[in-house]
Formats: structure tokens, sequence, C-alpha cells
């Protein structure tokens, strides 16, 4: 089956261009058929704040009210989305900027509100394997924001490493899957301070224990229930590791960052 | 040859809910290819003096420095042209939302500093008509966001008339193409408030009259040089009306609106 790489950026890269561009400049000069998923970054909050919308996170996922629902539209399919495509395009990579609602490419379903309301949150009901593909075989490089849509004209915001997981199990079944989330972190730590504790392999099992001793919590239990959730969708290899690492893995089959297994 | 429809949408009807959903009820069953450029409208400006960023406007067009560019890609690429793809797949039109940068549909130029300093401010240098064709073929309806990108790595600030008569001069070599500039009112006006004086028909010689005579100024003057531009290139009709006019013009023979002739 022909290769295909799925690349998340985290935001952390995303707000700092001196992380930003080297990564951007690999990304480029990487072969072969690719796509990018980003998250939104810092900038949301700033600028919510200057219009006076205070941003909620709970276990790491925004809060989306209307308000913060129009600056998250803004930003992560706006402002961030588009430096991007136009930075690869400077790079001589033929970008194209997407949001779910964009050819229909990821078909949401507003969260219902339970002891939480995360609001205008999307949970993924589909993704355009169809679309994408005509995309790629066009010779487009898709850059794909976090936001998606219900069909029935809302956005909604959709978390970056779900959307990643999704449109790479949906691309599975044509092709040969790598999925890298890709942050500011050598890998999946046993210690949160000590980048030497980067694991180099985690187990489904592994990971079930170190969930269990709360070696691993906040924002990577999420980031590692969608990694896994696409192992198990036949994608190929999933792994976890620092966004300047990403070009090495791929290209020189180097094998830092964290490799998952099922 | 194929028809193809370029409708461009202006501010006033963007920021105008009640006359922007029975503009895209309109749109999406429009039959046939066609295509959607739509301006930027007053939010840019509102969300601009929240973040304390003064809007300048010289001769109608917009003064865009870099904080005023970092706005217009947030609201005419995130924003404006988001929320209206997800309101037309909502109507079951398959929409894709696009700036310059996107497959690098359209290259422009900054504009060179002279009496006045544009900021970012991009002239068109390159419309990619075959990537548009592309997505037309695929049954895609791209819609345009008025941003065009310099293929290094910056982001321009480009007029939505302009925009929207270059596309469709560059499309007019494949297509049989009608270009309609849709506002809020009737057509070209001899009596700036009196809908009833909408000129039937503008012919260029009768245009440099007016100008002359200072019976058409303002914002009205550049719209009307794109325009001409447009049918000089090829463009099979062009005409200026009122928004909820288009539909009747197109699908049903009405004569509402300004024809132009050369």
């Amino acid at each position: 089956m022909d290769k295909l790489t799925v690349l998340k950026i985290g935001g952390n890269i995303i707000d700092n261009t001196e992380m930003l561009n080297p990564f951007l400049d690999d990304f480029a000069r990487l072969p072969g058929k690719k796509i990018l998923v980003h998250g939104g970054g810092k900038t949301a909050t700033g600028i919510a704040a200057s219009l006076g919308i205070e941003a909620r996170f709970v276990e790491g996922r925004r809060i989306t009210d209307r308000p913060m629902l129009e600056v998250v539209t803004m930003v992560y399919g706006g402002s961030v989305n588009k430096r991007m495509v136009a930075a690869l395009q400077a790079r001589g990579c033929n970008a194209i900027g997407l949001t779910g609602a964009d050819a229909n490419i990821i078909e949401a379903k507003k969260r219902e509100a339970g002891k939480l309301d995360y609001g205008f949150a999307g949970d993924i009901v589909r993704v355009n394997a169809q679309a994408l593909e005509d995309f790629l075989t066009a010779g487009l490089t898709p850059v794909l924001a976090p936001l998606t849509h219900d069909r029935q004209g809302n956005l909604l915001n959709t978390n970056a490493d779900t959307l990643a997981s999704a449109v790479a199990s949906a691309l599975a079944g044509n092709r040969d899957v790598d999925l890298l989330y890709c942050f500011e972190k050598s890998g999946v730590l046993l210690s949160a301070e000590e980048e030497t504790t980067a694991l180099p392999v985690l187990s489904f099992q592994r990971y079930m224990e170190l969930r269990e001793e709360e070696t691993v919590t906040g924002g990577m239990l999420p980031k590692l229930e969608t990694a896994f959730q696409a192992l198990q969708a036949g994608v190929n290899s999933v792994r976890i590791c620092r966004a300047s690492d990403a070009f090495r893995i791929l290209q020189q089959g180097s094998h830092l960052g964290t490799r998952l297994e099922i």
C-alpha cells in the first residue's frame, strides 16, 4: 500500500517560531504523501482575553461557549492555519488549509451536555477519506485545523489529537499510515520534568498501569487514548516524539520518541 | 463552453444575517459550477478596535499594517470564510473555503510603497486557474476570502472586487463566465440614495463620463474598474446588482441590476 504520514503538532510548537520554523522546514522536505494537523496554541486564549472573553478548561479540554467558538474559529481556522499554509507554500510544499467543514471533510456531533457542558465541542462522526485522498492525489498537502462541523451550519471545536487519530484511522484502509504526535518533549516521560526518562516503547498494558499509578496524568491521558485508538483502527505505527526529532524518525529510522504498541 | 458563475458579495451583506441567509439559500440552489468571493465586512474593524488596533482607510482601501494583517487573516480567512462554508454545507452545497495561499491559488505581490504605503496589500500576479478547475471538477464550490500570498510566506490583503474579477478572468479561457457583484443596492445608481435610478446598462464610455462629472464616486470607482477589466479579459457578462436579485437574474433572465458593456 502507498504510504502516508500524519503529523500532529501541538500548541507549544505553534506559538514558538524558533521551534515552528525548523519543524516546517522538515515537514516541507518530507517525501511522500503527508497531512499536518495542528492544535490551537495559546493565542486563542490571549485574543479572547483582549476581547473580554474568559477561557475555561476542564481536564485539558477547552469549554467552548459561543463567543469562544468565534475566537477559535478565527484563530485556529484563520490565523494559525493560514500562516502555516503560507509558510509551507514558501517552502515549496503545496499546502491547503482545511477545517472539517471544508469539502465536508470531518463531520461531528455537538457533545451533549452531561455533568459538564463543553459547549460547541464536536465529537467526530465521520471522516471523508475520499475527499482527503482526492487532495493527496492532486498533489496537495492538507493542513487541518482542529475544527469540525455538524452539517447543520455549526462549526465545532475538536481536540487536535483526536482529530489526527480519526484522520489517520480513516485513511488506514487505503494506505500504510504512520502517525506522529509531535510536541516539545522527547516522548512519554516517566518523570514529567526529566527528558531522559522517555519510554522507547509503550504497550497498552503498560499504559494502563502508568495511568493507574498516576505516573501519566493530565493532557497526556487523552493524547494516549486517541493514539492507541489509531493503532487499534489499523494505523501502521504511532509515535509520540519531539517535533525536532520527527524527520530523523521518519527518514533515518531513528528510534527516538515513544513508539506505541497494542 | 461549460458555464461558470462567479458571485462576489460585499461587506454589508456579510454582516447582516437577514440579508446573508437568503443569499446563501439562493447561492446553494444555483445549478452549475460556481464560485463565491466574499469581502471582509466590518467585523475586522470592530475586532481590531477591541484589540487596540486602529483601522485606516484611504479611498475605500484598507491600510494593512502587520497587526491589521493578523486581524484580517483571522476574520476574513477564519471567521467569515468558515462560517460561510459551514452555512453552505448545511444547505447541501459542497463548499471549500480558500485563501490565495491554499493550493497556491492566487499569488500576489506586496504593493510597493509610493505616495501611500498600503502595508500588506497584495496586487494579484497570477491566478492558478487549473487548481480552481480541479476543485470545480471534483464537485466542490470554492468560497474565496480576500487574502492572497506572495509565495515567500506572507499573506496579503487583497480587495475582494479585484479578486473576483481576476478569478473570473482567469477562468474565462476555459468557461463561459458570468460575474455578478452583489451588494445591498439595486445597481449602479445615478443618484446615490435613489434606488430607482439604477442604470440597466452601463457602457465603458458612459462610465468615463459619470466618473468625470463625479456622478459615480467612492468605492464604486474601483469596483467598476475591476468589473470592466473582467469584460475586457473575456468574461461573458458582468453585472452589479442587489444580492437578493442575483438568483432571478441568473435563473429567470431578469434584467435587474446594471449590466456592463465595453
